[in-house]
């Protein structure tokens, strides 16, 4: 157990140690479930995308961060001190990105489906791109705007046709996604004209997206690719100032993933998105690209306490943690992998397997299968689960009526709370 | 569209009725995402349990509510007033059911996981039943039930393992379970033997569970067969009073599903259970049946309102609806199939084929492929998704912070909150 991936965690006489911080001690004063967050890993991070963007784009283009993968007053307060933009999806991310003291300016909203209701927050609250995913939301936006007696900048959003080579479910590059607007059908053409045509809107550029967990820059080139090149077939008709590639690099969650180095990544992506702008002629546009779970994901961290261990005989080892499906679904949902370990006598062999199952009722509540621990776990300890800061609290539910676990932030030597454990009483707030 | 299988569904001028109420103008009074609740409909199941269990068991047996389906205050007061038990799984359950006021020695506390914490908490709320799932909580109640000077009734899960062939992720009967203790593996034997050693605790009986979506009895009836010679073998040692059969019985989300006939699969099993209790020379034990998805499901409606009609040519039209995994993770957790039709111009051809997706910023958030609908579905129509009752709700989260949407119940004319759409301060309400 020498061999710790994440940087961020290192063991003294035994025990587990996350961004310099003993997590027994945290298990143990702040309870469980509890996630962590170390902030400096976060910036760190971020720092690795702006400098790689910097250097690869000579200083034309930007990282946004994209919220979905961990939402919260905090994230946002990090990012605006860390001068970069935000992607959002919905009128409650605007609201945490308002409460946060964001600059509405640096925001840019996505989502394939917004009501006019959406799209009225989102211009009262002056959010700086609209990225449009369909042609109906054009025109409530173009409607609006007019009646808001404003111009909006909005990007397109295109869907490249790239297969990203990662699970169908989360790869939206394809033509036929419910994203966007393909090329090959001419819908991103019409969408052009359609948008160039209204009174209220000024057109800034393009979006795209290859999918989640990209391992190289491969998908990210290809989809440049077509994407230059569609700037470039439209260039009579009109001059692209923004190409937001969207995000996707993917993190490690278990031993046997590869590691991506971040920003020799971005710099082969500029180095062929400089070359191929040169061979097709046009100006160099804006380049963003949209982080989200390689910025938070291994900055987290989350802690159960033990229940039960049940031995079947000849079946399997069941370890059952106090939480589970419902502040982390992606096994459930994804079948995604995660590494778990126990968070003290960690010079022991690791020399039973077992089932970490949660305390939801239903049989598929299960963390992880088959994980090796030692063999006298038993109940009252804590075991870790890492790279858990990406769509898990994102994603938490009150099924069984379970209270969404607190999250404290650590940097440096402050522990802070981020987001509040929920109490009963907040179990029943919405009941009548 | 005549033939709407849900009893509670009909059609007037073109329009969709549910629980006789036109549900468009609900869409329109309340906006969507929108649940609605049938409460007749609600209570006529939980009446034809009540009469099924009553009949087949001539008085000697009881259906508990199985709350995880949904679980709220409202459904707790339905029950407390139709006179039945719940089953629960966590604090948040009990502490929902102590808020509508329920009967507390009708409450059964499942789980196989209740931290120390929990156990002191539903002692102190005088929980009727404790169901044990693992020995260590089975030590740690014996303790604590010593400390506050009771005697703790309790149930044993036991897994008869019985493979209900429904889905592997939803069946929980089998030996190599999660859940309670296996009978092969002398774990059964074991348990009943400390259990009868505990000073604070009284044994009353056994509790075991088929699986999820069961359309017939043979489970129910091998399961039975499996936990009545159990108790037959045990008997030197121990008189069970009480079996639990569990829950399962499954609804009809789509046409091609079976429909069940409760009443009479309950009569079968009750029939088969009277024979082998006569032929083993046991006394009958008192008779549970733990109904949840089969009680809720078809009484709940939702209603979503269209933001996209995207039609790539030559590979599928997309329809973009205001909710999707956040308030229904079903689909993408378990493939999971419903019927969707439009609330309005029932009386058209529904002769385009659409993929219904939600509005959430990820491609695996579909609510249904391959849709038959009219083919001019257009922004601001609706649509209703029937079968909404169980484990939408329940489940629902804040991804991408959206807000849970509103609750509606309907009962006669009488139309009411359940729970409350979630604002917008609710959404950073854990935020610090």
């Amino acid at each position: 157990m020498n061999k710790l991936f994440c940087k961020n965690l290192t063991i003294k006489n035994d025990e587990l140690f996350f961004a310099g911080v003993n997590v027994n001690n945290l298990a143990k004063e702040y309870g469980t479930p509890l996630y962590l967050m170390d902030e400096n890993l976060i910036r760190e991070k971020v720092n690795i995308y702006k400098k790689a963007i910097n250097d690869g784009f000579d200083g034309n283009g930007k990282m946004l961060y994209a919220s979905k993968a961990f939402s919260c007053k905090y994230i946002y307060e990090i990012m605006k001190d860390e001068n970069v933009g935000i992607d959002v999806v919905s009128k409650g991310e605007i609201w945490t990105a308002k409460c946060a003291g964001f600059d509405m300016a640096n925001v840019y909203y996505h989502s394939n489906n917004k009501t006019d209701d959406d799209i009225k927050f989102a211009i009262e609250e002056k959010v700086g791109y609209f990225v449009i995913d369909n042609e109906e939301e054009l025109v409530s936006l173009n409607t609006i705007a007019e009646e808001k007696n404003i111009i909006q900048k909005i990007l397109i959003r295109i869907t490249p046709g790239i297969d990203c080579h990662t699970l169908e479910a989360i790869s939206t590059g394809k033509v036929d996604s419910k994203f966007g607007f393909g090329i090959e059908t001419g819908l991103a053409f019409d969408i052009v004209e359609k948008a160039l045509k209204c009174k209220n809107i000024e057109l800034k550029g393009f979006h795209c997206h290859v999918g989640s967990q990209v391992f190289d820059s491969t998908a990210f080139i290809k989809s440049a690719d077509v994407m230059i090149k569609f700037i470039s077939d439209i260039k009579d008709k009109y001059n692209a100032e923004i190409l937001d590639l969207g995000g996707g690099y993917g993190v490690k969650y278990v031993g046997t993933e590869p590691e991506i180095d971040i920003y020799k990544n971005i710099i082969e992506v500029s180095e062929h998105i400089k070359k191929i702008v040169r061979t097709y002629g046009i100006k160099m546009p804006y380049i963003i690209f949209e982080p989200g779970r390689s910025i938070v994901a291994d900055s987290g961290l989350s802690l159960y306490t033990v229940g039960s261990v049940k031995c079947i005989p000849e079946f399997v080892n069941y370890i059952s943690i106090d939480g589970g499906m419902g502040d982390n679904i992606r096994p459930a949902l994804y079948n995604a992998k995660y590494t778990i370990i126990p968070t003290e006598r960690l010079n022991r062999n690791f020399d039973k397997l077992y089932n970490v199952v949660g305390r939801y009722c239903e049989s598929g509540d299960v963390l992880g299968n088959n994980i090796s621990l030692p063999s006298d776990m038993k109940r009252g300890d804590y075991l870790a689960c890492l790279t858990t800061g990406a769509y898990q609290y994102a994603m938490a539910s009150n099924y069984n009526r379970v209270e969404r676990p607190l999250v404290i932030g650590i940097k440096g030597d402050k522990i802070f709370t981020i987001l509040e454990r929920e109490s009963l009483s907040d179990i029943t707030k919405l009941d009548r």
